[in-house]
């Protein structure tokens, strides 16, 4: 089974979820057989690289929330992740723009280091004091501590274009499949969770996609396998005419 | 979208059929946003590492067919490699157990380089006269030409166990799939066809999956993407009690 899960690193309720799943994910008898994909989604994806603000500034401005009540957003959002066991500045992280970083993930998956630059991003964005916003030296320090090759991904990062329409392509797919937010998981495209969800929802979508998946359907006028067993190795070995 | 192939090396079939999907792949308009994913199947799984034979003899002995007859079976499969432009050696190939070959295949997978290293064990396998069989050393120079690390290669090779559990559980997977021969090809989990079909009927597969795939369902009782925007974060910021 392939989970495909749709979030960006400026997203608390992501880096919530992802926990959240993990838990539910790391009891599941067949997590084994689970293959996790990370696509991406920018909450802010007009952004200018070079455009960064705290993130309560951004709050205030962009929704209009009064400095009280973005605090006690945040607070509330550290909250959560403390009971996940996570660690949150709710004070002083900045917002900025993430496109890099998506384009970061999309090398580190071809190179099988999606995951462990994800976790560091996360961790950087959401816990530690330096800013991860515009910062080409610190993004390769996390890329080679998920054990990539920090000059290849210096070369990723200073080609704007590198990865850049994997990442579109992510966004337009969330979007066709109905997501207009994030963390949202798609379990063998077939099934769908939105939201940062218990554990305990995630657990019952894993097992409902594992015990439900629907048969394979044959394209039109087909069947599935072919009834004449035409071109086809098997048990009995090769089918070649005449024999 | 996602194809999922599954094959054999010692697979005629899966050879010429792989040159026929890619044909119709490389035509796809949206061939960019099409994975592929090869998937193990073993045509021969109780053979023993060590028990090598000639194709020809494998064939009279385990199928049997007379001499002749197994040497029309491969002349015919020639051709059909041939009208792909796919080198093949009709008389003087061996047989033999392909599982430490699929088990490198899971390991490349992960480094991005299955494909690379796939194309290069057929290619081995069919075209070449130095046997791939029980000889880590030969698949060792394949890895490394595939752009793998060759230490990690023989590592790989040298535990019985690496990867071993993934072919399994490719296999099991296949046979809960309905697959009962090679190449079998999946798309999103939603679309199955068999055997190695011409390029139009890929072609059309391809197409059908990609414009008919059906929407996503919730998980019982729920709703994708869930009603209540809980424990989301969208354009309108983050869901947070209270604002």
């Amino acid at each position: 089974m392939r989970v495909e899960i749709w979030s960006d690193i400026a997203c608390p309720w992501c880096y919530v979820g992802k926990a959240r799943f993990e838990k539910a994910l790391s009891a599941f008898p067949h997590r084994d057989r689970v293959e996790v994909v990370h696509r991406s989604f920018e909450l802010d994806p007009g952004r200018a690289r070079d455009d960064i603000q705290p993130v309560i500034t951004m709050l205030t401005r962009k929704y209009g929330m009064s400095e009280a009540q973005a605090e006690a957003g945040e607070d509330h959002l550290g909250a959560q992740a403390a009971a996940e066991g996570l660690p949150y500045r709710t004070r002083g992280r900045d917002h900025g723009s993430t496109f890099d970083m998506h384009r970061l993930l999309h090398f580190a998956r071809e190179r099988g280091r999606q995951e462990q630059l994800l976790d560091l991003l996360y961790r950087a964005n959401f816990a530690e004091e330096r800013s991860v916003f515009n910062d080409d030296d610190r993004l390769v320090e996390l890329a080679a501590a998920a054990g990539l090759d920090a000059d290849a991904a210096r070369e990723v990062l200073s080609d704007p274009d590198a990865y850049a329409a994997e990442v579109r392509a992510d966004e337009r797919e969330a979007a066709q499949l109905g997501a207009n937010g994030v963390p949202f998981f798609v379990l063998d495209r077939t099934y769908g969770v939105s939201g940062a969800q218990p554990a305990e929802v995630f657990t019952r979508a894993l097992t409902q996609a594992w015990g439900e998946r629907p048969p394979l359907r044959p394209i039109d006028g087909g069947s599935v396998p072919s009834a004449d067993g035409d071109q086809v190795c098997g048990p009995d070995g090769c089918a070649v005419p005449g024999h």
